[in-house]
């Protein structure tokens, strides 16, 4: 049995992967969702990627983790990009999951197409805390595209303001991921459009990894709301030996 | 409950989509099949994209419906984008289902290979009405993927000769369909291969349409004889709110 | 019913085939899964493109097929299209299912991205007769990525060195596929990376048949391993009229 930690994407918190961690831990493994720093209540938004890794670098070690499946989620690639390389002795297998994939010296705004990289810079600009809400017309349909009016709802009430720094920020890489020796593997859900499919999430990001397990299902961005299920079992198929 | 508005493709008839209204009926919605203007039975076959339009603008004001989710398959994606042009108000959402989306100014055919413009030239030069029939051996093909051979010839047998001018006549609209302030969705059939797919519908068309809801299926371009069950499925996930 | 002739990939064996063609034949039609020479125990491993070829046209005029639905796999696709061009009157359908699609001229390494030719010259040259071995974790993740690690090992341990000459040979051709007058069709496993996606099988390579039926279904490279039953559904939803 493997221990996997979850690692989340923007706007999001750790608890909101409790129901895809659920069946991971029903089929027998041990399974973590830490929050990121700067996604928690009470944090200081003005948090930047470096200062986020190191959050879950914290977590790994102050558990004790080994052999870890580390699995990232959107902005999540980021974070989990980080600690591999600052803690790869701990790392079994890296999963992003529709995710970003950074090279030493990439913000996430540099693999993002410029309209939202403007959309978010107006939104940051506009906040006093240089944090970025997601609008609710792109949440509802790029983002939960597969879910009813009612899910797409209750799952927005649920985020909060994202650092935008840590999207801004270059990440520091002693290692790109593609010449990481670690396992790895790339979930796709093919009806993802929070990039847009011309500039997306796969080939585009995930053969950025070099030799890589492709694990692809049908669902949009959000699948930990709208497909826990099937999340989970994308991610033990990814995450298995 | 809704009240949609499926608008046919080239060749087909608005008969063709009853069986892809009749689940959407029987869910509870309202559901209207018109036929446009050139392809019913004693049409004449030199009518324009223009009179085309207008004909599903006349019928939906004829019946004075509102609040439409309005729904056009393949050369039907001029149709309701004309549509939404004129009467816009009148449309709550555009749904296109592996269907062009034009800009203004732009015709069918400036979105097609230039092997199928020359094919149809071809046809309609040697038609007496300027008409275009599909042949045979492309439809089985390339449009009927997933059918067998019988079906794939008892669908050829309910096709019309298709007016060639709705091709070939450019589209005026005073907005072009990513400004639209409509709810947007576009439905592809992954298996579709009426356009080749290095020159396809998704994302090439449907990220015209700026920001909207993707939803993906199996099947070809003629789901509404292959899976009719499954594209009216497709078409309440695209057209709900 | 049919007359279908399962051509392996590299590394195979038509043994290997044998899962498939059950269900195949259990449908009622006829099924033969001859082993390429070079592949073959005890076979030269210098043996060449055109000797490969000409072992299946032997096979096929040895028992006197006729009217065949041809499938390729792979480097399967070189041979069939070899076969095509040398006994087309034999051939009622050609079905490449991700499979390599030559133009005259062309080897099968001229369609593989540099890096893989560049692994594949140096473990050949490191060989004492020209042959190549597949590395197991390209194998593992690549190749088996829809596979646990158990199915993986045992498919693996099944393969036998490949001829190289095969894939550096370029084919010489009389009519290229997409000229060529007989039925096409291309199945393509949609989480198949043995080509990297960004670079692959589909539509790359099956728009170069012209005009051809696209079946597509969900699995990896070998789902003669991991899915012979959804493999022969597809196999014969692209054999048939």
């Amino acid at each position: 049995m493997a221990t996997y930690v979850l690692v989340h994407g923007a706007w999001h918190t750790g608890d909101l992967m409790a129901a895809t961690a659920a069946p991971i831990r029903a089929a027998g493994h041990e399974v973590h969702t830490p929050t990121i720093l700067g996604n928690g209540p009470g944090d200081d938004r003005r948090t930047g990627l470096s200062a986020a890794i190191k959050s879950i670098v914290d977590y790994i070690i102050g558990k004790n983790l080994k052999d870890i499946v580390l699995v990232g989620h959107s902005y999540g690639g980021m974070i989990i990009t980080g600690v591999a390389d600052r803690i790869g002795e701990r790392v079994r297998r890296l999963v992003y999951w529709n995710a970003f994939v950074p090279n030493d010296g990439e913000s996430l705004n540099a693999m993002v197409p410029p309209h939202y990289v403007d959309l978010f810079d107006q939104i940051a600009g506009a906040s006093d805390d240089n944090s970025v809400v997601m609008p609710y017309p792109i949440w509802r349909e790029a983002f939960m595209n597969d879910a009813d009016a009612e899910l797409a709802q209750s799952a927005y009430d649920q985020l909060n303001p994202h650092p935008y720094a840590t999207f801004t920020d270059p990440i520091r890489l002693t290692t790109n991921p593609a010449e990481m020796q670690v396992g790895k593997s790339y979930i796709n859900f093919t009806e993802d459009t929070a990039l847009p499919q011309s500039l997306g999430w796969h080939p585009r990001l995930s053969e950025k990894l070099g030799l890589y397990r492709l694990v692809q299902a049908a669902g949009g961005h959000e699948v930990c709301f709208t497909d826990p299920e099937g999340l989970a079992k994308a991610i033990m198929t990814a995450g298995r030996d």
